[in-house]
């Protein structure tokens, strides 16, 4: 149980959208869960991205992996209040992010227990996530559970080395984030 | 209880998404719910746009109005699969809906029983919309709950009439949607 | 003549893109021009967009009215350092534009002399327009031929007003930029 | 020479816009030229992106190599002429390409000659490239200077063997063509 979920957004009332642990786990084993996944980039003065942010953290199936900044609409929240939200939870709160003005996602990220459904995979949850890449101006400091963040280049993020560290179709969804920004190697 | 609920995709076992409407009321209390919509639209040789149908229905807040298809996403359902079920549903079997080949929406849809949050409503819950233009080529006949489809040009489309005859900011996701295939007049 | 057009961007060499207007009416007769249009954009702290800035300036019809940034794109010049010297040159050099990380634009604007083949007009040429919404962060000043820099609401920009002062489609561009970023009214 | 250029939209009048080499090669080192890219694309009944197809040509390097359908805009041709006439060119009258409703582009290929500005290499000129995924029905033969047709899984087009057969960044832009539509291994 993280606390996390109890920060409302701004501007709708979410106060009683914390659910326990028990309710959410009834819930999503009977309707899809409403997720955002945002990737943190820095970009030069052109607009253009020269490095992408990846969290350390215990995924969802354990295991110790590089990760997007991710996590639930809560009830009566707005969607751009939901990526503020967990954007600083993950990257503290002067990180500066600027959620771009256009509502529409980059991608929709279908999450299922099964690996075979979709290829993205999350062990807890039938999830449909909106996926943003959100441009960070700030100074970023991992925060929470996340045990570390590290910036790379688009070339270092779809190296073997990096996918090596990337589990349940993170690896798959930096490559859809790269070549959406027009920086896929 | 409508027969539609437990009308399963093709690809992925939605065999236990059918909820009651208690359960499915208690949820809609806790969390955001997945949506689809999807505007039908005829195009002609070259792809272009020329007519819209939309559905007269009873709406959510219980007046008859023109709507676009829409409907939940089940657990353990795709997408795509949802898109082609509300369709089917709607237009009936041999409207012959090309879904798009990207997932991406061109729009998200929040919708809010209170009309100020977003200003698309839904008196019965918060839901996450994700809004598609699906170009149909077959026969499409209203089934179901719908009392009529009709066809409209883009500048019908966005009449005063028309526009009269939409509740819940249905008229302005239209408007969106022909914005996006650049026939908004 | 404007002396905008020999400022090069600062990663290609356009040094000899300048053209003499008789030299570019002579292509402009024989090949489509590229070309970009910017819509200025403020917006808040979550990224919606409040106001939307159009200038004051004649247009190529002769007429006075309220424009996009609009302009050429030069021979050897990038999409991000076209868009940059435009905004630059009709902004002032403190307007702090933040080009989009993604290199797609919202939509593509054909324009053409004959006002019946696409509803967007330039009297002097055929050219293809990628258009971008550009939030803006710093002192915009209006500087070279345009009169005047004013920024309107959504609402007030769609009003029968401000649309009465547009010419060309520039008036539908502006309703296809905000439905993008979903604040049409 | 090729009679493809003469060949007019059928909504505007094309019939001076044939140029002659001279004429073009004039031009082409004045100003950017604006092109077209598609990559023809099978999909299944839920509009999933199963194959691409790839022409086998002599490139404008004089390699032979696999490449999309790609073309020049005429003076006074609609985009999505432009489209059918290059589509229909390069696959033949029975293809049955389905132009998408939305005038955007999936990306913008900015071609030059020098092959480290943008990644992506023509060596005739610099050209602005408009690039859409088109859905083809029909019968695909490939037709004037194409060698061959072929289909690959998006697993076969990102694998090495085909990569090794594209050059000026044409690998690439299908990456960013497969990551548009979800389908990028």
């Amino acid at each position: 149980m993280t606390s996390s979920d109890d920060l409302g957004g701004a501007f709708t009332d979410t106060s009683t959208a914390w659910l326990s642990p028990e309710t959410l786990e009834s819930i999503s084993a009977q309707v899809p869960l409403v997720y955002v996944d945002a990737l943190p980039v820095r970009v030069d003065e052109r607009g253009v991205v020269t490095h992408v942010g990846l969290l350390l953290r215990v995924a969802s199936d354990g295991s110790i992996s590089r990760q997007l900044v991710s996590g639930r609409v809560l009830f009566n929240e707005r969607i751009r209040d939901a990526l503020i939200r967990h954007l600083e939870k993950d990257l503290g709160p002067v990180a500066l992010p600027r959620i771009p003005p256009e509502p529409t996602p980059f991608t929709i990220v279908e999450y299922f227990p099964d690996e075979f459904v979709s290829g993205f995979v999350d062990p807890r949850h039938h999830a449909v996530s909106l996926a943003y890449v959100v441009p960070v101006f700030g100074d970023c400091t991992p925060t929470q559970e996340a045990l570390d963040l590290a910036w790379f280049t688009p070339e270092e993020a779809v190296s073997d080395r990096v996918r090596g560290e990337m589990t349940g179709g993170q690896d798959r969804l930096i490559r859809l984030a790269l070549a959406h920004v027009g920086v896929l190697p």
